[in-house]
């Protein structure tokens, strides 16, 4: 590690303006940072290019009926005055718990802004008639910003003073001003559900595509302007600079959408339609000018008051990250977001471990089998029922024998573990019932041995995954999980799903709050004293806190496989998450469906776009810890030698190189996996297929490897022939190359075995 | 228990309609039931004078976009038929854990009536064309009345079934018709306190009063309408009725309020200012006729989300009482609140006992020293800060010196307990910041030896009494509560004073919504689970359920003994609480002020307008099982012939006689001491002083009893000569008078010791 001070220079911005100029490391990205107006304004360029136009920062505060320690409540936008400027260089590389690749350099030069504001307010009344001096008031605020050669993160630190101890956020007003029309990979801004499927448009078009964006019969949908989009925000500008805005590290702070100025935002009038929350779009505050189209504005989650932070100082903002490029494979192997986050906070990772697991959950999905385990009651308080005198209903999947299957199943193919969801208690009216004692995460249906299966899965070396769905009663599971993490740790389970369906309890609060993200952090604070591994589904999506706390495995966060049941997905979707959701962390998206088409084994209608070839690339394409293989035994039974594929493949990695890739299209990637020679390629493509030549120049030189390729038969098609694979073995050393062809729809995947 | 048939009338209402009639078993009480235009309605008389005009009962549910079991939005106020009727009587004697009597009789007639509503949907849409039939709706819903020879209780109730599975109640409407102008003595209704001071009015002066009844400073100020007021509610009517409406049994459903229609009510439009709970008085849905003035129409406390109730059947509300007699004495020594609560729910009541304590609490209130030790801060994080490296502020008052000085305290005079307030860091910027992360209730300050003042305790007969403040960030308190408890279980604590100061977290939520009573009552359960004893202070007003929860030995939820140290009470207040605030449970009042005038020993100018001897009465007056003696140990070191009957007196009975009462100008009690032939007597009076004569009749004939009575001297008067006081002691026996003047704001103790 060395931290450098590094000179800065001041220029010319185009406005006119004197401005301090930071370049990263290697000179091709340059920060310039001004007092515009007493306003903070940033501007970005990228090799001479420019990618963010001036931006204001800022944020607008709320009044404060709790303030007595000299909070006011005059916003935090404008009247600064540049009281310091520091500037620094930092260089270290630091290893990762697990992930994409064996080490990462974190190497940034780094700018901060000490701003002050100044003002006064009327003398204090006197009983006297004594005339005071008007109270000087005198409040200072950092922006701290960091540019890495593929981008920069940006936060507002907010040091301890007399006049800023507590305060409340009524929006935060960061603004991303983009230089042109570019096209965008977008999910409505939603401050409870990020599982829409993702459009792609110009800037210009994200208002009328809004309304057919949204999927209204999602009971969670909560947007709130017909501009506002989610991050991670993928772009790509018209002279191919690949532009993506994200955050990183929102720990204690609400989740942030980005709400588009164009041409169109000053007439916006109306409300949304079908919508508790709808409110008039208002980007920026009435006193304030609206930013220039093409601007996007954050738009941070609201609690149950509408309030979107409660701040103590000292505190800081999440980073707000601009990621640059014009290759696209930076977009994918870029670390930025991780480096942005604090180090390891645990002592103690050894209990932390990539895990592949299969799982009773695909059938239910589907529509085979059910959560529930009767029919008795049409609807359930957990205390008032004697589980062992009610009806089974003969459908209840997460039972001793299937459960058995399951475990026999993963011992057989060297998966690790084995998710059972339905084993506990409640789900007879779980969901979307608002009820706030739902579960207790400890008692097992009368079908679900608890202990025998432990025992009989720990004698055949695999372990069972903890399941707890909240259906977003997280009152009732902060009452319930330490007694739950308690007898995870009796059976010996060292990993937990954890799921967030449905509307919030505390009731009237969001998904993506401050207090709902401090709800999921604290998750997974207290797993991590007990050892346990967490996976949390429809919680926020991740911003790289995983390297925090490295015990945070997987999200879900957005559409993941199960939407296969539910109508599924177009073939580029995988091809648009690496880009944009993954950014942040992880997804457990589930992959691994070899009979797409699920009408074959159940009544369910729906189909998977996707190839069997292209479900294998998906355990390289879409990088994971936690690997599923989601499909039932008997399916992969069906296909063993493709399966061999999932039974070799590692989850974690000493190097990983994104060979081509293009958002919406195709991503290609070699991985090596950990402490071996090993290596994996998967190569995945959308609707319109893909041809990749594979050189093969990052082997070990003088290295031989078993190679298999498993790739799309040349009529393989994600609709019409999806099981069409071929298998090649060969033998390849450093300098071979592979052509491969990727069918619509479809994939391939290679395992490269060092001789 | 005698559970039997029990013939119902029926009878002619006023209104002219055929109406149910159900007497109370001695015949005096007699309700009236029937439907009136759909709507359910009964009435009340006593003694053949009527007390309840005909009223209508119903609830409006929201409308629920959780619905999807045959949930209907439509409203539970109209379109019911009488199914059913069925009437019983019921008869036992139960005894409490502790009590004002030993025994209490629980014996009322019952009447429930089944009420079915029903109505037709349209047919659903077919694709092919097809006429389906309209679709029939189908709901019960049931109201049962419990008859009493004092008063009634009823709710709803709201059996499982097709169509009322999850409702949500957007409000309450049960209708309580007064017959006149009474004079009532009232708290503005308020979400969020219930610490104002109480009014003494015609019910048609409310609305002008509003204004001025609220204490605008108090910040936790939520009221919501100018006619609205707390229950218990007094009322007296001009021809001599004492009438109390309350509730009981309030568990996990938000407190009531009622809403007067008064002559004005219709023309209201205009918002209160000052509170953003504000809003338009509406005490009945838009679409049904306004009540007659002088009725109370309930008004629920809502949640973040303004929704009133999340209801899952089968379930109930709590029971709506009103209490009448002629004679003011009847509404000190009813049972009715506690009857119409369900027993006890502890297998293992014998850790709970009845407590007198002393504590470190009344220097810091009136301001001499600190909750908070180091001053060093303007704000703490509580993780960020060694507590051994900071300045101590040297005004700590929870220190070891001052907390053995107390210890020693309590053991000379036979006092169970010390409670030790700011023992545990957090109080440098504990209130009304809003912070969740507030207190963890585990860590002593360093100049707490927790270990050791335990030990010193426990080796002098005495324990320490724990304080809980979450400063209302509930969440945070659920956080570490079962930690907090075991704490508590390893030092030997066995009771905790809890509080609520603040505006609630999690934010928008208030002190009396349906969660908040579910947080206190979970507090109390898991409490019982340690064999903790919970004195909750600023929570939700008591309904009675310390006889299901006996462990609940306590509630502040009224204007303290504190406001003695914030300007003062006026002389009559504690003659109103009995009749109000303690009809649900003992209060936590602190008293035992002997000097009242704090200047005495403090900076603080405000004084307590009560005389020394009015202080000792309180201790039979305001019956509680946890009763303080509040003011210092110098301070009763002065008066130690006075301060004998705080040693003296009992906290636990086996009978209690109420002599003399009239709201707000006395209360005379005798009771005689648990498992002992000892009585004492108390009795507190207005600022008008008062004469009683006592006849000893309740007295063993045949036994003698030393007599000490404590009494205000002759000049005695809680301005000018509060503490002039006499001691006599005499024998008497069985059919003795006494005659005793107590001086304005005064009183009289009495200790009665069977030879």
């Amino acid at each position: 590690m060395k931290r450098l001070f590094l000179a800065i220079s001041t220029c010319l911005m185009a406005l006119g303006l004197q401005a301090t100029e930071v370049k990263s490391p290697n000179g091709q990205i340059v920060l310039n940072f001004t007092i515009e107006d007493g306003r903070p304004t940033y501007s970005l360029s990228y090799k001479g290019r420019e990618v963010v136009r001036p931006s204001h920062l800022g944020l607008e505060l709320a009044k404060d009926k709790h303030a007595s320690m000299g909070m006011d409540e005059r916003d935090l936008m404008n009247g600064f005055v540049l009281e310091k400027e520091e500037a620094s260089e930092f260089d270290e590389t630091w290893q990762p718990v697990w992930g994409e690749t064996r080490d990462i350099r974190n190497h940034y030069h780094e700018y901060v802004a000490t701003l002050t504001q100044q003002w006064r307010t009327a003398p204090p009344k006197t009983n006297n008639g004594a005339r005071l001096q008007p109270r000087l008031h005198r409040r200072t605020i950092l922006i701290r910003f960091r540019v890495y050669d593929d981008g920069i993160g940006f936060r507002y630190e907010f040091p301890q003073q007399p006049e800023l101890n507590y305060f409340l956020i009524k929006e935060e007003r960061s603004e991303f001003s983009m230089t042109g029309d570019h096209t965008a990979w977008w999910l409505p801004g939603d401050y409870d559900t990020q599982e829409q499927e993702t459009q792609e448009s110009k800037l210009s078009e994200i208002r009328d595509r809004y309304r057919q964006a949204v999927n209204w019969g999602n009971s969670s949908v909560a947007v709130f302007s017909p501009t506002g989009v989610q991050t991670s925000l993928q772009m790509k500008s018209a002279d191919g600079l690949y532009i993506n805005i994200h955050e990183a590290a929102c720990l204690d702070y609400a989740t942030m959408h980005l709400e588009l100025v164009d041409a169109q935002t000053t007439a916006m009038t109306t409300k949304l339609e079908g919508n508790s929350n709808a409110y008039t779009p208002n980007p920026t505050p009435s006193d304030y000018p609206l930013p220039e189209p093409f601007t996007f504005v954050s738009h941070l989650t609201p609690d149950a008051t509408g309030l979107k932070g409660a701040m103590q100082t000292p505190c800081e903002t999440p980073w707000r990250t601009v990621m640059v490029s014009d290759d696209a494979r930076d977009m994918l192997s870029s670390n930025l977001i991780l480096n942005l986050n604090e180090p390891c906070a645990l002592d103690d990772t050894s209990w932390i471990h990539p895990t592949k697991y299969c799982g009773v959950w695909w059938e239910m999905i589907v529509g085979r089998g059910s959560w529930h385990y009767t029919n008795d009651f049409p609807s359930v308080q957990l205390d008032k029922i004697d589980w062992n005198k009610v009806t089974p209903n003969s459908t209840h999947k997460a039972n001793n024998e299937n459960v058995k299957r399951y475990i026999d199943f993963a011992a057989k193919n060297g998966l690790d573990q084995v998710l059972v969801e339905g084993w506990n208690v409640g789900w007879e009216d779980w969901a979307n019932m608002w009820k706030r004692d739902v579960f207790d995460f400890q008692t097992p249906y009368p079908d679900f041995d608890i202990k025998m299966l432990n025992d009989y899965a720990h004698s055949k070396g695999v372990k069972l995954l903890m399941h707890h769905e909240t259906s977003s009663s997280t009152q009732n599971y902060e009452r319930h999980m330490e007694k739950a993490f308690q007898l995870m740790n009796k059976y010996g389970y060292d990993a937990v799903k954890t799921g967030y369906v449905g509307d919030i309890i505390p009731r009237g609060d969001h998904h993506y709050s401050q207090s709902m993200n401090n709800h999921y952090l604290y998750v997974v604070k207290e797993a991590a004293k007990h050892h346990i591994m967490v996976n949390a589904h429809e919680a926020t999506r991740p911003t790289g806190i995983c390297r925090t706390y490295p015990n945070l495995v997987g999200n879900e966060s957005a559409r993941g496989t199960e939407y296969e049941a539910f109508g599924g997905s177009r073939p580029d979707h995988t091809c648009i998450l690496p880009f944009t959701r993954l950014q942040g962390g992880p997804m457990d998206y589930t992959p691994g469906i070899f009979v797409t088409k699920l009408s074959e084994w159940s009544d369910n209608r729906s189909w998977a776009r996707i190839t069997l070839a292209g479900s294998l690339a998906l355990y390289l394409t879409m990088y994971s810890p936690l690997q599923m293989a989601a499909d039932l035994p008997e399916n992969y039974e069906k296909f063993d030698d493709a399966f061999q594929f999932i039974r070799d493949v590692a989850c974690d990695w000493d190097e990983s190189i994104y060979l081509e890739a293009e958002p919406a299209d195709y991503i290609t990637v070699a991985r090596k996996a950990k402490h071996t020679d090993n290596w994996f390629i998967g190569g995945k493509c959308d609707e319109n297929g893909h041809k990749s030549t594979i050189k093969l120049d990052f082997l070990d030189k003088g290295k031989k490897y078993d190679c298999t390729i498993y790739a799309d038969a040349k009529d393989a098609h994600y609709e019409t022939n999806p099981q069409a694979y071929t298998i090649t073995k060969k033998v390849v050393k450093a300098g071979d190359v592979l052509k491969l062809t990727e069918a619509p729809g479809g994939g391939f995947a290679v395992s490269l075995i060092a001789k």
